[in-house]
């Protein structure tokens, strides 16, 4: 079996001759090659510049040895074409402005990108011709709850207050706004498949802030219709989310081919919960890496064994890798998650 | 009934004439009375002057008519006579000095608050004469995990880097650090106790940065030694977390009478998977009380109903009340919940 096929073959639940695996953020600051362009470049420069994006894309997947490449882009770049402002300063995160509270406001957001991120299928197009098919791009967005959320708080937030006022004060608007974004993220993933995507992640990194009555009334609806769309363009979709281990079952009923899940529930568990119908991603506490090697190895190999040889399982982190991470830990997981198929051990 | 049992008799699963009702952060900065002496004290003035802590203590709680009053205090208060330097600043939480990050300070580190926070068991001995056992005193403290992470980041945090690194790396440390912060938090609460606490509830509040293993190995032994010690005082115990939707079961096995749930979790779906053996306290996701009053109803008859009639069900919010609530939504809500036991609906 090539390993252009293990990553994809996993995604739609079939039998792999190892377990495939890759690392969220893994082109990131606890990689010296990574902090040697940033410290040229913006995050906004890199990911607008398809040489680079495409080689911090490319050298992170080489170094590791994993199996699939994520693209290096931001979450956000959407809020510009949509006519807003996006600046990250340092320490503060980003920064959105004007913050979209008013329903005005949302009726006025164009609810097309209009190809303007065009530049993000271009690194596509560069990492999928330098792997030439051996390794597979994996493309991606935000998920459609995330994005409103930075866009309505206008950047990080810690309660979201703005954005759940909107829903529970606004629903009209929300829907409105969720309704739009759906549309100019599917034209974003649709460049992505089109330039030679071979999966694409949906990212609701914050969505663990609502209940689970709030995410299936308030959530759901928009992100089945964007796996639909992803499915529809013929590659498979990921949907990621935190903080939402108290409702698993409920996220698996977006559709999406596989879930990938946090760490704060056990995989075995949650697989069970969701009937074991999607393939799973995940689910390695991030700080885990920073741990003795005896202790990660035994963290990743206790992995392993809940996910018990199943077709459909991708080793992967719970969120992103943190700075400062051991490179030579995240090399070392890498190893051991190819080698256990063989052996039954690590 | 007097109001005076029915708060207890809830915690020990036994039937009430209506569902009892508190707040957790009931006396915060929502609140204009509390404002008004924030602008004379700086939080730690309120905590170590009992006639300050004692008068916001009160006054939340006839104020909004709830069913219990939380003596005012601050979960890093044991930081002091633990020898640590605690400091509050405005808008960057609180910090501690030095952070424990090594064996050595942790073996320093005293096992006994030798009795230095006795203002807080005054507090509680004030504002039980005032209420003259008419309504019931809630006693706290942090839980060990809460309480140690605050210790070796030296403050608010993240992703508890430093905190898994002291576990995983040095689980001997660890071990003995959980040990001496149980036997420092045994006195404290021991202290509020004898002064006329007649429930304590162990804060958690971060415990949910940890998966299940990490909890079961590392946490859960020194919960359920503080929670036996608690209801050895003849109290019931009442263990908050946030974060642990994915484990409920697991965090029920600490053995406390009462599991305050967050709002990630299906209230019906959680107690279930608990067997329904605790008595229940939460679950409503705190910027609910944002919401205009028809929408706030609807989702306090929708917990209400997933309760169900059961014994043991205390209505709270997922974690504390935030700033800019509006009051009149926080005491719309006392008034439903009394109001639904007697017509099922509200």
């Amino acid at each position: 079996m090539s390993v252009s096929s293990r990553f994809v073959r996993a995604c739609n639940k079939q039998s792999t001759d190892t377990v495939p695996v890759w690392f969220m953020r893994q082109a990131g600051r606890y990689m010296p090659e990574y902090r040697s362009v940033r410290a040229r470049h913006s995050i906004l420069e890199i990911c607008r510049t398809p040489s680079l994006a495409a080689e911090v894309t490319i050298t992170a997947a080489e170094e590791l040895g994993v199996d699939a490449a994520i693209i290096f882009a931001d979450l956000l770049l959407p809020a510009e074409p949509l006519g807003l402002k996006l600046t990250f300063t340092a320490g503060e995160g980003p920064s959105i402005e004007p913050a979209l509270r008013e329903r005005r406001q949302i009726e006025q957001l164009p609810d097309s990108l209009r190809g303007e991120l065009g530049y993000i299928a271009e690194s596509v197009r560069l990492v999928d011709r330098h792997f030439g098919g051996k390794l597979p791009v994996i493309g991606f967005s935000g998920a459609p709850f995330t994005l409103a959320s930075y866009l309505v708080e206008g950047g990080s937030s810690r309660n979201y207050v703005h954005t759940k006022k909107l829903m529970y004060g606004d629903p009209q608007a929300w829907t409105l706004l969720m309704d739009k974004l759906c549309r100019a993220l599917m034209e974003y993933l649709t460049q992505q498949v089109e330039a030679g995507a071979a999966a694409i992640q949906l990212f609701d990194s914050w969505v663990g802030a609502l209940s689970e009555a709030d995410y299936r009334r308030f959530v759901l609806p928009f992100n089945r219709r964007l796996v639909e769309g992803v499915q529809a363009l013929g590659v498979p979709a990921i949907y990621f989310s935190t903080g939402t281990s108290g409702y698993v079952e409920t996220v698996a009923e977006t559709g999406a081919q596989v879930i990938s899940i946090d760490w704060r529930v056990d995989l075995a568990e949650a697989w069970r919960r969701m009937g074991h119908r999607p393939a799973l991603q995940g689910n390695l506490d991030p700080v885990a890496l920073f741990a003795p090697q005896n202790e990660l190895r035994a963290m990743v190999q206790g992995l392993l064994e809940k996910a018990g040889g199943r077709p459909g399982y991708i080793f992967n982190l719970g969120h992103g890798i943190l700075p400062e991470t051991p490179v030579a830990n995240v090399k070392a997981v890498t190893e051991w998650v190819h080698e256990y198929a063989h052996a039954g051990s690590i």
